[in-house]
């Protein structure tokens, strides 16, 4: 009889679960049990007396005892048959059940959990999934390719050569060197001027331009960042912003890396708000010059990449002031270093020093002190200053003519989310394959199990792995949209550019976070390039835009374009306007359909496509109509605007999901290789639910899902996340990093 | 009659959300006006040419005849109103009046926003706001310290002196020499030895040696985990898991740096995993030695603190092996250097090399080829060797006594979210202080205004001031919970402290986020320390236990809690304990209830107290039955903690949660200062709400509000955070952090 105890009694003594206060439970137990003879239960309470534990052999018979047990009856299914064989079957103790059971449930043990415990299971189902290669990996990587495979090609022959080995010093003099030394052999190569035109050594090509900044991103991002600065800020800024005479002059010489040079837009106290710059650019009639001039600290630039160290010149925005009339902000070519890398009389540099990440990019600081430039410095493609002196331009408005400007920039907004969706995607395949590989955990008895079987570690791996595919395609799809712009697309294109810069490397951001900690202390060291993947890419959420500024953007662009195609509307036409190319929205309204939940149609596209249109336009039109409502009760447009901020962010949010979404469906229209459609299909699935899932409260506020669906949904999305892990490796396979590039350690050998 | 078309020409040829479809709109509108003469059309259709553009001075001139009417017409509402003067009130233009607020809805403008833009608004409502001193800022940093405050101000004054200036070299060498230097000045100030009993030198004071790693987190967090690893892990290992010979020999020497140390565990393949450690220590019975030995590779130790330069001796863990028996890990004091700093014989180290953060720590790996050690190192107050070589201990279960080891060391993870949550206060001092000061944008013709004055900057920033205030107070009560500890408490405080140090360090990663991205590049540059915040708590979240597993040891504790609390109850007492201790939440299920949103019943913390702790109820029981229906079911258990293991991070999150909340309030029911005591509400409202927010798709999902309600906290949340924006800056005053050790260069002249 006294053997029924044993799994109790084991369990009282090895799982750290229970406390001393069970012993007194389980005590009690004995001592109530009638038909437990006196003799036994003094003996039953010595095994159970917690100043007398037994010797660790007796403990290690119990077990052995119990594995035996449990072995010849593999059919057993609860700690109380259990413990029944074990007391031979006595009578008394079958009795004993529900007083048995109730001690089980006091001691808060679940039977079913414990007994699964005591076996040893090498079979579990998270234990034998793994890695399956279900897809031609070559094929994916065509797809993502398309037609710009050959330039990617050429580029990472070009990274993978030794060459390109990282630098790994902590020295930023050294490596500002080296990041230098590897421009000039891309320069070399004639992949920096690739975007400029043909007649001045360039390849005209500004598509491939943007396939090179994407693949240089797989390899170091300060040199990603110093390319960028030299062939596309200051490069493109003299190409866009200046006419032909500055072409002549200098883009050949920018394009060789002959002439390096700077941007010189942002100063400490104008960043976002760059038409508040402050930097004057004054004409002096007499000499046909300008003198640029930084009237305080404050206002000198900074953060400027290429200043620090190596740029000789910069493009440099500025006030133009003629005959002490302010015409704006213009922009001006301006010396700042001679032959001899001094730098120019009147112009003062300093080094912005060591950085969070980008340390191979010199950035530094540059003030004026009345520094005299010609006139034919002047970018004059859009405002001059004519042979009178007076100012000419085509933009009669200043602010208009600078936005413009601007506009001609917006590339930059392209190829930044281009590079840390790379950054990612290195990511994604260093944390995915190593967590493949490691082991740890696992069944009773069985063997250590992969980490990406873990639930927990596919929830934070697998959606990022979706994102990586979705932004792949829609930033294709900007960039083509960009390529083949019309005068009347730009301003669409120009808020598509910075929502979807903003929105990639926010999600770069918070991918990388969970790279580094899936893979723990692995994912600490320098060595596995996580650390400079996250650091480098962190202030992609500020340059180029800050990220918050440029989604205000991007909902006042959608809040203008929603007045402008329904002014004409009355309310009656707003509500036809939300269900409007959602058709089956208003039926969705139906209760039947709210709650619908079966997987058929959680898993339609169509849904999806509807759930995120609907999303995308109730919220602009309730963010149209709150604005209205404060201006209209007499709240300043400024102030309304500042209320209304976080609502603006949601706006833009909505509108750019949208757009990822029904770009991923067209891609994958257009896929024709069954295996692999079929896994974009589960990624975009994987996409657009776990989206639905993270706006699950509003889709609940509006009324648009009931409980139970959202509740579906997640079940699903924790589906799709251990449905994909088996493909995941393939799936960042079909990046196809180059091995030298990727450069983790933990990866090697 | 052609004035009253001004504002629409000008706005045409300014406003930058205005594209060229546009133009032939308001050629449309004009050529359909049959009240304006066909030479009137021409003229005005000649100014919305836009092959055409007026000059930049006719522009000029608009604007200041608008400027000039609404200067003399303050009173003026519309768009409209204001083309009705300038066009003299003509009456064929107010007859026009349909037709014309037609023309601006297709323009898709607001006529209000319009005429906001075109007055100068210098006092508008944002910029109007600002700092103010309402409470007394030093009664607030009594509050905080509370009894702490000797000691604290004590190492603030150490770290203050002019030695503990900062390092700035990217050189590892030197920043290691560094860290040591300033250990040994806090061992000579003995701050090391605070925990060790007296007898031995020490200050026989835990509390004080947890409000030193507190405080000591305000300076370099290398210095933090450096002092950490040397007095805290070896250290208190062999004073907690040794016996009086050990204490006697080592901990002296210890407390003075004499003997610097490390702490063993880790090895490259277990990590989370302890149980699985495989080192081993083989007792040799001829010479009464232990044998330390690294199977292979991946068993090696890893990441060791104190390893790679400095340490002479470490806190080694290891199965031991006696005649072949493994009798699970314990632990084994070893030396691995010799007095000349060489390593010991048999024991390789290598550097871990370069890390994301913590670079001043000299983190290594230790590998053993059967090294000797004599039979009294091994730390043997729970287990030992006896003189016949016989294995003995008062714990039987291998298991449990390895984790009955782990427990005495559970003070690290209390002294870890504590140096989290004090590097996230530096942070937020740090960004708010420079939010407040840093000004960019502003109304049209006003002057710019403090950033910190935009609701999305509030937004991002006065949740984590909210949390930093309430995380304060809840670790405080840990602490001390820790301290007055009973063994019955032990495993619930275990479980608490795991919780914490997991809920806190990704709250301090988050903040720090916020922190950095709400400073834009100032952010991103080293010298304003952001940087070296974020990068050396990053890995917070994996040492001390990795977030995720700590989570999951939460979720099991409260499932064990549960099901021994509620072994006795059916499904009705289920029902009665999701609403035990919350009274009034079944009134809440009530529809006025689950619908109010009044102000009064927002704010009222027994209405956050109810809805945290409704949360953590519902969701524990509810993954209580989710387990046992997938075991019942004929799930293996661990397959289905895998299943579920998404939603234990739930029920370990809504635990913690409501444990923050109670212990926020508790202080603040303690507080006697009214000003104090008014912000204290103020944050803890923010801290109850905004979380309620961050769940409230659980809330709508449960039922237990309705979509009323939630809408209705996320505008009181925006309007706390508004509210307490204006104390944010004496908020983080009251941190009192040594202004030498913000070190921030832009909070500084």
């Amino acid at each position: 009889m006294n053997k029924a105890f044993l799994p109790l009694f084991y369990l009282i003594w090895s799982d750290d679960l229970l406390t001393q206060k069970e012993f007194e439970t389980v005590r009690d137990f004995i001592s109530k049990q009638d038909w437990i003879s006196p003799d036994d239960k003094k003996r039953l309470l010595s095994e159970v007396d917690v100043s007398n534990p037994p010797t660790r052999e007796l403990l290690s018979n119990w077990k052995t005892a119990i594995h035996e047990t449990l072995k010849q009856n593999p059919k057993v299914t609860s700690l109380y048959e259990l413990s029944t064989i074990l007391s031979g079957k006595e009578t008394a103790f079958s009795e004993a059940r529900n007083s048995f059971l109730q001690l089980e449930s006091e001691l808060g043990i679940l039977g079913e959990e414990v007994l699964s415990g005591f076996r040893s299971v090498q079979d579990s189902l998270t234990s034998k999934y793994d890695t399956a290669y279900g897809f031609d990996v070559s094929k994916m990587t065509e797809i993502l390719d398309s037609d710009e495979a050959m330039i990617i090609k050429r580029v990472k022959e070009i990274i993978s050569r030794k060459e390109f080995a990282y630098e790994t010093t902590t020295d930023i003099a050294k490596y500002r060197e080296k990041v230098l030394q590897w421009c000039k052999i891309l320069a070399d190569e004639n992949l920096g001027n690739m975007a400029f035109p043909k007649e001045y050594g360039g390849g005209g090509n500004m598509k491939e331009y943007f396939s090179i900044m994407e693949t240089l991103s797989f390899h170091d991002l300060s040199l990603v960042i110093k390319f960028g600065v030299q062939f596309g800020l200051w490069g493109m800024s003299v190409y866009f912003l200046g006419t032909q005479k500055h072409h002549e002059k200098y883009l050949k010489k920018i394009g060789t890396l002959e002439i390096p040079g700077c941007f010189a837009m942002t100063e400490t106290h104008h960043g976002s708000n760059v038409k508040g710059l402050r930097t004057t650019a004054t004409y002096n009639h007499s000499s046909q010059t300008f003198s640029i001039h930084t009237p305080s600290k404050n206002d000198q630039k900074e953060y400027i990449g290429n200043a620090a160290k190596h740029g000789q010149m910069a493009t440099v925005f500025a006030k133009l002031i003629i005959d002490g009339k302010d015409y704006g902000v213009n922009a001006f070519i301006v010396p700042i270093r001679n032959a001899d890398m001094t730098t120019v009389d009147g112009v003062t540099i300093d080094d912005c020093g060591h950085k969070m990440g980008l340390n191979g990019v010199d950035n530094g600081t540059i003030r004026f002190d009345n520094v005299t430039i010609p006139k034919e410095n002047m970018l004059d493609r859009f405002a001059s200053v004519n042979e009178n002196g007076a100012f000419e331009s085509p933009i009669p408005s200043d602010d208009r003519r600078f936005f413009t400007m601007l506009g001609t920039l917006v590339g930059g907004r392209i190829g930044i989310p281009r590079s840390g969706l790379s950054a990612m995607k290195s990511g994604l395949t260093i944390a995915i394959r190593y967590s493949d590989r490691r082991r740890q955990f696992g069944p009773e008895g069985g063997s250590e199990v992969p980490i990406l079987n873990y639930r927990m570690h596919q929830r934070r791996l697998m959606p990022y792995l979706a994102k990586s595919y979705a932004l792949h395609f829609a930033l294709r799809y900007l960039t083509d949209r960009f390529l083949k712009r019309t005068e009347n697309e730009m301003q669409e294109i120009e808020a598509l550019a910075a929502g979807m810069k903003a929105y990639t490397t926010w999600t770069v951001r918070d991918g990388l976070q969970e790279c580094r900690e899936a893979m723990g202390g692995k994912g600490y060291l320098s060595e596995n390039r996580i650390d400079a993947l996250k650091n480098d890419t962190e202030i992609y959420t500020t340059f180029e835009g800050d990220n918050t500024v440029l989604m205000q953007l991007v909902a006042k662009n959608r809040l203008s374009v929603f007045r402008k195609e329904f002014g004409k509307l009355d309310v009656a036409g707003m509500i036809t306007y939300v269900f409007e190319n959602a058709k089956t929205a208003v039926a969705e309204k139906n209760p039947i359909i709210t709650r619908r939940t079966d997987e058929a149609h959680l898993l339609d596209v169509d849904f999806h496509l509807q759930a995120f249109q609907y999303r995308e336009k109730t919220i602009l039109a309730s963010a149209a109509r709150r604005l209205k409502k404060l201006i209209d009760s007499g709240m300043d447009a400024y102030d309304a605007f500042n209320v209304t901020q976080h609502q603006m962010i949601d706006v833009a949010t909505a509108y750019l999901e949208r757009v990822i979404l029904e770009q991923f469906q067209k891609s994958i229209i257009a896929t024709e290789d069954v295996a692999c459609k079929k896994r974009l299909e589960q990624l975009r699935n994987l996409f657009a639910l776990y989206q639905i899932e993270v706006h699950k409260g509003w889709y609940l506020e509006d009324g648009y899902m009931e409980n139970a669906k959202t509740k579906a949904i997640r079940k699903l999305v924790n589906q799709l996340c251990w449905d994909i892990r088996i493909d995941a490796v393939p799936l960042v396979d079909a990046f196809a990093i180059p091995e030298n590039c990727l450069g983790a350690e933990i990866l090697k050998g």
